[in-house]
Formats: C-alpha cells, sequence, structure tokens
C-alpha cells in the first residue's frame, strides 16, 4: 500500500503567515522538500499580489525551482488570467479552486459558485491546449465559515460537472479544518458515486484536531492522494480562524506506522521544522512529530 | 448512538504541569467540569506525594466534592497502601494501572508487568471486599518510551488475568502517544477476543497528533467508553516527552458532529479552558475548540 502526498507547505502553508518568506528561502524550503522525498508540491499561487503578497514572487520561485524527472511542480490558480500566468511560468501542473459555497467563493476568488466551475472548466481547457495536465479543488466542500452547512448535493453537483472537463483529479477539501470522519466518508462516497472513474484527492486542515483522523479515512475510503504541508503551516488568508494544513511529517508517521509507504524519509523531513519556525519568526510549528519524535527505538 | 467521556484532566491533566493547582482551584476545576456535563471524573491519584506533588492533597480534594447521584468520582491507585487511601477518602471508583511494558512499570510504579497484574488483581479484591467498583488500565499497550514496540500477545495475557478478577472494565492506554488507528483497531480486537465479555475503555494522548483518530477508531470497534481531558492537558512524569491527553472538547465536538451524543455542553465545556490556562500560567491549552470555535453558524 502507498499514498501519494502532495506537498502544499510552499503554498497553503506560507500564503497566511505573517512572515513572508524571501524568494531565495522559499527556493530552500522547496528543496528541503525534495530532499525528504516531496514528489509533488504546490510551490506557487498566480493570485493578485495585492491580495496576497506571500506569493506575489510565483514566477521567479517556478524559475528558481528547475523542472526535473520524477517532480511535479504544481502552481494554483483562481481565474484564468492566472492560467496564462502559470503556463507562461513553466510549471508541471495546475491546480484550480471551485467553491462549494457562494459566500466564500466571492469573498475568496469573486466567483459564486457557478461562475468558479465554469472558470475551472474553461481552464482546464486552457490547460490541456498548453499540454499541461489541470486538477480542481472543491473548497469549502464541508463546511463554509460563513454559510455553516454545505448540502452535499451541491459537492456532488460540482464534481459531476467538473468530471465531463476531464481534470487530473479532482480534490475535496475541508478549507477551514471542520469535518469529521464520518462526514469524510459519506461525502467521498458520494462524490465518487457521482463522477465515476475520476481520481480523487483530500486536503484537509487541523483546525478542531482532526485533520489527520479525517486523512486516514480518506484514505480507507480508497483515495489515496492526500494534501499536507511540512510544519503543519498555513491557513487561507479569506477563511476567519483558518489554521493550518495537517502536518506532512505527522501524516507521515500515521502512515507509516499503520503500513503504508509515503516515499518521505521522517528524520530528513522532521528536520525541516526547527528551520522552517525560525524563518518564519514563531516559537514552533504547529506539527507534533518534530517535539514528540518518531516511534522510540528501544534500548 | 452515545459515549461515555471519562474526564481526566482533574488527574492525568494536572499531574505533570510545572504549576500546581490549589486544592480550592482544582475543587472548581472538577465543579465547572460537572457543570459542563462530566459524569465520571477521575479526580485524584493516591500515589506518593514526593514523586507526584501536584497530587498530594488527594483526600482533601475527594471531600471537597462530595458524593451525588449520577457523578462517579474516580480515584487512581497504583498499590495497596494506595487501595487503602481511596477506600478511606469515600470515592466512588477506583482505578488501577498494570503496565505492558517492564521497564517503564518499574521507573512509574516500581512494578514489572507481572507484578502490576498482581497488585490490580489482589486491589479487585479489596475495593469489592469493601463494595467499591475498580476498573484496571494497561499502560504502554501501544508502545514504549524504553523498550519500543509491545507485543499485543503481552497484552492480551494481562488482559486474560485482570478480567478473571472481574473489574468493572479494562483500559488500554497509549501512554505516550505513539498509537496510529490500524494498530488500535488490532490490540482492541486481540484484546476483546482474549477477554470475552469484559467492556472496554481506551486512553489515548495526542502527542502525534493521531490521538481523536484513535479514539474515533476505538469506537468504531464498539469501544463506547474513552478518557479525555478538558484542554488537552496532561503527560506523565515517568514518560519522556509525553504530552497531554486528548482534549475532551475536541472529542465532544468530533463525536457530536458523527451524531454521536456525549452529555456535554460544547459551548460550557469549551469556556474553561481559557480558566485553565490562566491558571496553569501557559499562553494556551493544547485542545483547539476553544480557539477554533464550534462549528459555524451560519448567516
Amino acid at each position: 500500500m502507498s499514498v501519494e502526498i502532495v506537498e502544499v507547505g510552499p503554498r497553503d502553508g506560507l500564503q497566511n503567515q505573517a512572515e513572508t518568506l524571501s524568494t531565495a528561502d522559499k527556493i530552500d524550503f522547496i528543496e528541503r522538500l525534495i530532499a525528504a522525498g516531496a514528489k509533488r508540491l504546490e510551490i506557487a499561487s498566480f493570485v493578485n499580489p495585492a491580495r496576497v503578497p506571500q506569493m506575489a514572487d510565483a514566477e521567479a520561485v517556478i524559475a528558481g525551482i528547475p523542472a526535473r524527472p520524477g517532480v511535479t511542480r504544481v502552481g494554483l490558480v483562481l481565474n484564468l488570467r492566472g492560467v496564462e500566468r502559470a503556463l507562461a511560468s513553466g510549471v508541471d501542473e495546475i491546480g484550480l479552486v471551485a467553491v462549494a459555497s457562494d459566500v466564500f467563493g466571492v469573498k475568496n476568488q469573486k466567483q459564486t459558485r457557478d461562475a468558479s466551475v465554469e472558470m475551472a472548466v474553461s481552464a482546464i481547457e486552457m490547460a490541456r491546449d498548453a499540454g499541461v495536465p489541470a486538477q480542481v479543488t472543491i473548497a469549502t466542500a464541508f463546511g463554509c465559515p460563513f454559510e455553516g452547512e454545505v448540502p452535499v448535493a451541491h459537492v456532488t453537483e460540482m464534481a459531476r460537472r467538473l468530471a465531463a472537463a476531464q481534470p487530473k483529479e479532482i480534490a475535496l477539501a475541508d478549507t477551514i479544518g471542520v469535518a469529521v470522519p464520518a462526514q469524510v466518508e459519506r461525502v467521498f462516497r458520494a462524490v465518487a458515486a457521482a463522477a465515476p472513474g475520476v481520481t480523487l484527492r483530500a486536503h484537509f486542515h487541523n483546525t478542531r484536531n482532526t485533520g489527520i483522523a479525517n486523512a486516514l479515512k480518506a484514505f480507507e475510503c480508497g483515495v489515496t492522494r492526500l494534501d499536507a504541508s511540512t510544519g503543519g503551516i498555513g491557513g487561507c488568508p479569506f477563511a476567519p480562524r483558518a489554521t493550518g494544513n495537517i502536518g506532512t511529517e505527522d501524516l507521515v508517521y500515521a502512515l507509516e506506522r499503520s503500513g503504508v509507504e509515503t516515499g518521505f524519509d521522517l528524520e530528513k523531513l522532521t528536520a525541516i521544522a526547527p528551520w522552517l519556525a525560525q524563518k518564519l519568526k514563531i516559537a514552533e510549528v504547529p506539527a507534533m512529530l518534530s517535539r514528540a519524535g518518531g516511534f522510540p527505538r528501544g534500548a
């Protein structure tokens, strides 16, 4: 058994930090992640630098991480202008976001649910024409900070429409960290039934201590692609009180102790945490492995 | 569906804190917990005050929480001298600890695995003679800080011997927070098979971010009694780098959002966290609900 972990620290992780890393530090971070085993990484977001200043150097970051075999550099975009920028930068893959909640969508990317699906469908086609794979994340799939409950029918209907455009995969995101495993199972099974044959990915935040439980439940339901952020840093600038992604090192620990291969070197990965905390000027990262240590070796 | 949460904050939670609460503050803490819905609480430990000074006022705490219908006051003991003290204090229930690892057992309670089982069997009989129910926790059931892997056969053999003494229940404890859900399922199923008919309880620490995942998996396996500590405080003085129990408020959130009743009032419970942090002179408690808030209500 194995899982593909998509490392989102350099994008989702950094975008909501008070401290903005220099381009050189971002490149250093990404190279450390690749050295620790990351093979697919979301490393930039082609959004309005006035709205997310932490991501203003997207092109420079992509340029600083040369393409190489076995490594996929993903760029996130929220509109067609972003697709143009991402394609011009030479990313290996484009990540799109459709929003299951109208209120959140308008705040996050000035798009209603419908408009975000239409944008994603057009973007998938644009990327395909350029020979670049594109995948799409359904944000706030488990709850909205403004609307509360998000009907599963909204998520399945979006998945159906998005699947018709044949993206590389569809991810369900718990943008604000409200999901619990029982809901993860329910929503993923509903989406798998609504969009049969589509590869699914899961994106969880550990805002209420359910993040790792949700990721492991998604895996139990057959989802073998999981987003995580080294250090567990992150959060969404447009979601109140949002906190970090599940920590890559914590997820690797949980999976490897369950007999699931991740391709990461846990020692190398865990060693990134104190470096990252220092660069971000925080006392410690939210992920716990660097403090707790791995499974004790015994005498 | 419902779960009985055993609140262990006043014992396991407080015993490893740098700041020792006054007896009055402990009583205040316990009354706040009862007002928030706690019905079974581990509120004292009758151990050597020279070794665990935070618990030196066990008798005074029990005396300060008068017996009342619908509330069970549990006292923890590690030896027969402790059983005598607990019985004299008027506790409603005695909690015992047997240790699955010899090295940990000698450090924690000066007993090997065998000796701890013998102590527990004698203690269950002593308590029964006094008309007080006793239950026993198998500590380090999922891993030992000193020995590493703990053979499942050791745990099942202990459970068999303990079950013969007819305790109120047997708990499996992940004393150092190393377990993952796949292991929880494996060990609980093995113990259920080895000691058929015995009521099981689970005790998890959130040291590597797997605590809530483990608790929910135990519940999936039929375990309907779960230990948790309000604020997620806690740790074992004799286990290096041990950190807090799973937070009661985080567990209540995860269970209630899964449609499982806990009997707790989440708002009242969550309101205890800032009070507790202030009393313990810590910036914030490890549990996350008081910072994140419950599920958003919507507009």
